[in-house]
């Protein structure tokens, strides 16, 4: 263990990571530098520099990330309308690249020679670090001290504490809550205590982005999204940056009981897991996305998405942004969205995301050919016969040959 | 045009169809046989009876097909989670095959040579129609009278009643809606009047089987649905027939505004069409049947069925239920449903239907090892070292190489 | 049929399509503006002017496309190892775009409303050719007289040019052969005849641009093939242009009886048809780049690819070359090709063309982590029981709990 | 290492799992079981048990699973026409499945608690081993000793032989090849010496199992092989067994220098390594399952074959064929198969397995539609403008409303 000099760690201020920092120093007797980021995650980054301060922590990289979180990792996401196992909208698993990428930058810029994060072993989030880190800079030396070290209870991290003089009044502003929690602009999420039982309905206290349905305003909230090239760039006619839009649309959903989930998922290492979302601003962006495709998008490019969305998801979900067939995907998924330009009109009630209305300049829907009323011969009728026919003659031919159809 | 001797009709006791029987005997000189199916669309099926003897049918087919619609048709979609184009539910693509294969055993039956429907020309249906009766009997001959006829316009029709004495109170018992409507258990869809303006929001007096979510009551309803090998085969414990549950789950749906749909959707002959949707049955169902996958399935066959469903989805909404290709994707379905049995909870409330709990006896949810607290060496942390680095290895060795990987 | 004032017309300046001039002029009493390419099919074009001259044709075009062809879409296509059903490498298909697109680029120039060709009703061509036109110019009218006439038999051709005084001799110099024939740089193909039965073998004498492997050399020829971008740019170290590589290509495939090949496909019209081949040079050019691919791709976008290129053959063989979904997967596929550069050392013997050897400065394979010797710590065997132990979780859960993998 | 008491080992009778027999003995001080099977590879099994008894192994399987290997696993694979990256016919992958069982079996039978294999911490063949063992038995201690020990040359290897009276002669019948090789009934593969060069041609004194094409007689070889729903049942319309097919298969594709491969492949384990393969018969085998399928297979389950085929190749390659994704697209496989029968003609010559004809009685190729010559009617050339027509329809709406199609 003496090979590392120095290592760049995913510092959130916490109990658990001030408790990284000083084991790291002890186990490895290297230096720490500590990073630091606003992801939108709700709580003040700053305060984490007086706390890497006072655990010695010389180089110390604070930053606010959210515009970069939306605009080059959330914004592409959604461009293909990602949902893993037709639920989950990826929150946690998109802000891991940008960390890891961070990470990387940082310590090339330091001289570090490994970086190191609070993730456990059980979980998905190592892999996304990890995978990142490697396919960043790919002799970088990882950390994770959760696979390393034996502090595996509550207990144990204390009496750490109290051997090393971490003031425990890192963590204790708030009650702990019984949840393990992730939070970004994208969604928070919960997991353990009694969700581990998935017939246990989750409680209500546990939310925290959103109201229930049942508290929600009585009265619907319409808002209109401006969408250019697959992304929203304005609300009700007010152009904001990236994660602008999304801190009003979390506000907006979240009022609104909007983007809760609750769901079992199948993680990377093989385990199901139980977990709950709130995902607010989110949720109202995928139903829009969706909506101005449907107008804006050729048939049989949106059917080519949808089937390649899965796979998309799950290279996301897995880890493997910072990947060649991530790259690859991307490339089709962007080639389609030139001309997903619009405007969408969102119903926002009790819960529900509705769309009430979708106007294109790009919009390929033609009421001169799909009207029910006289269309002046824009489309030939009598095209259908044909169209049918040989549609249907290789199974004519098949059925014509004796070969069972039902 | 002499060739046709008997065609069977698909009748639905409407003035379209009437008007089609008259027609179908005038221009072809043939006899008629009238089929009409009660699939759920909440219309009696009866009075077909005597209308059709009014218009000289002899062979009048009245049939219900509520039970084997929603067993052979309805579920085993269900199974694959299918969804067209992200949101619509297919509940009237998946009502064609059925009504296809009726009317060709009855063609077979009655030596009618030919079949007929009153389906556009423009539409899907007359696709579903057409490849069904094909697939199931590769002589038949087709006729579709709205491609060949010039009865285009209301004024037209109502003149050839007149001219033909077909009495008009076959239609004048309710106004005439200004909308385009298909309804069987699973749905009832709208289209045409001011729905053909994608901005413009439907009016709440068009839903017909939902009250809206404001009008839903403030109390949230929980149901129980049971599972077995993929179907839903009793709702709080009381078991049911497959029609019997989707009868029960549209009501309780229907009583809390739920399964509202609005979409522009990519049709087969290659327009985009706009469309509302009610399907409350199917709408919990969708939702329920992904929870107990969530449970019960294995993430490879979960993910490949997601990478399946929209090419399923393809090919019922283009009408290739009667394929060879709709076998094979069934067969790999069906064949990951086996352990899809258990029990899920929903919450019923203004528009929503929530996943509230999941059980199974067959769950591969693993407390022991998805467990934050202490899993006793149920799972080993250190295992994870491996598998990420042997999965970064390809992503290493390319990075070390100098390839670009952001 | 009087809407039509001038036509452009794909003319080989053969008997069939000198027939299609005049029936043109006649039928649609409009004027015919003749567009003739070299696309390499082997013969003169030049001699197509005083033919069409003769017919009274006044805009006459004649075009030198192999370069374009082999540039922009022999090329591109082989990006994606393009097969088509297993066997087929899409010959004839990948033509009919650039002729669909110059057909439309002549009738924009010339004032043209319409434009013709010589394909029959049956087959694959004719949707290439509309397909491509529509796209390019939606209002455009499509004359397929193959379609519209009933000159459907030879004698009925002849009679009508003995009526017209078309020279016969047009198409008399060499002997009918009992073929339909297609050759272009990548291919020429033969059906009709004896090849209507599947079983029968086809016989030596039809095949034209190779030797059989019987006849071949004795001794193999060696070839180096350097790619740049997935494309090959020089051969045995001589930079090229793309037609001339296939140029070359062909005749060394074609000396060395590679290439040939017989099949039953499945034609978009919906019928089985059996088709003979002969692609010597994109039979070398196939291998060739998987073997660059092999060395430089990394492995997932490599399947992804795999995956993709069923559906980007079909897109090309039913004529969607200029459409959404064919510009989107080449999107993908281009992504893939920046690092495919190196050369492939190629050994062609009797009718096999065999991959010798391949190097690049951008290959992936390691000597040092696949060498069997000591590998000097470059991989760690131990990380390996992690990898199998957390990808085998899922299955060992599900097995614990008694659920079935056998 | 205490709490292994009986451990089931695949025994080759060769000095390698020879030396691990001792190991096991020595470092788990526990009784082994060798079990020693005939899946083809060319050698004798029976050796094997003198061998073992030598080691004192009291419990010895050896069996012949030839014919169980070629009908459960090469058959059922055959069906996809598996390939794995567009040139490996999966000859090693598809053996270990087999072999996985019966170590687990024996496991079973003799009450061992663990299994043991000879393979390398570098390879694909460790995880194929470990991942059916896992998932048939999921409590079972595996041990790989090249992961373990450090034995990790061949002078320590012989060290170990010496001092532990390992007879060396096991291994000194033959001089020992430069190649690392494995051979079962379908193929005999070589990796490593000068193959570890990529740019090296293979040496032809290499190939075991194959003249060389240059080698192979002047004439060619014609054989008739009878499919009955996917399988081969017949030779020269000789009833065989699957192995038994096989077997003769191997033979005159061997003489006929038929199957050899040399490719860069992607290991699951991350790196890329270069093979050499010879596959006679199974190169035969899968041109002529095409060339049947070409006649009997619809087109649309031809073609979503096709697009499963590289996920099923990846599934078996990377030793997933005891899972519920290999069961699931084997389904939707087996279910295509039901109507692949027929004969197929096989021209052999000189390095090529050429497809000389084909016939079926399920054949759904139709002369009186295919034929150039007149059909009397049997399709109408007409349908095909309508067909045209609205598939372009999306396509020239695009294009009217000014979108690029080019």
């Amino acid at each position: 263990m003496s090979d590392v000099k120095k290592v760049v760690l995913a510092y959130s201020g916490g109990l658990d990571t001030s408790v990284i920092v000083k084991w790291l120093q002890e186990t490895y007797d290297c230096e720490v530098v500590t990073f630091t980021a606003d992801i939108g995650q709700g709580e003040e980054v700053e305060p984490a520099r007086a706390k890497a301060e006072a655990l010695g922590v010389k180089e110390i990289y604070i930053e606010d990330l959210r515009e970069e979180f939306v605009r080059d990792y959330v914004y592409p996401m959604f461009r293909a309308n990602t949902i893993y196992e037709g639920e989950y909208l990826l929150g946690t698993s998109i802000a891991r690249p940008l960390i890891a990428r961070r990470l990387i930058e940082i310590a090339n810029q330091t001289g570090a020679d490994a970086i190191s994060h609070g993730a456990t072993g059980k979980g998905n989030d190592q892999v996304r670090f990890e995978l990142g880190a490697y396919a960043l800079k790919p002799g970088v030396k990882v950390i994770a001290p959760w696979r390393e070290w034996d502090l595996n209870s509550r207990e144990k991290l204390m009496a750490y504490c109290d051997q090393h003089d971490i003031p425990v009044d890192f963590s204790s502003k708030k009650k702990k809550s019984p949840y393990s929690m992730d939070a970004n602009l994208l969604h928070i999420s919960y997991e353990g205590g009694i969700l581990e039982d998935p017939w246990a309905e989750a409680e209500e206290d546990m939310w925290r982005w959103s109201v229930s349905p049942e508290a929600a305003p009585d009265q619907p909230t319409y808002v209109e999204l401006t969408f250019e090239q697959g992304d929203i760039v304005a609300i009700d006619g007010v152009p904001m940056k990236p994660h602008e839009v999304l801190e009003k649309l979390n506000k907006m959903g979240g009022d609104n009981g909007i983007g809760r989930l609750d769901i079992v998922e199948n993680r990377y290492v093989g385990m199901k897991s139980r977990g709950c979302y709130e995902t607010p601003g989110g949720s109202i962006m995928l139903r829009a996305h969706r909506a101005i495709e449907s107008l804006t998008l050729d048939r049989e490019e949106a059917h080519l998405k949808d089937e390649l969305m899965p796979k998309y998801a799950e290279v996301i979900y897995n880890g493997y942004w910072w990947s060649p067939e991530r790259r690859m995907l991307q490339a089709a998924i962007d080639e389609t969205q030139k001309n997903v330009s619009g405007v969408v009109r969102m119903k926002l009630y009790k819960g529900s995301a509705i769309v009430a209305g979708r106007k294109s300049d790009a919009s390929l829907f033609d009421e001169s050919i799909a009207t029910f009323e006289d269309d002046a011969g824009a489309y030939d009728q009598k095209d259908a016969e044909g169209f049918i026919k040989l549609n249907a003659l290789r199974l004519r031919i098949a059925a014509g040959k004796g070969r069972r159809q039902d």
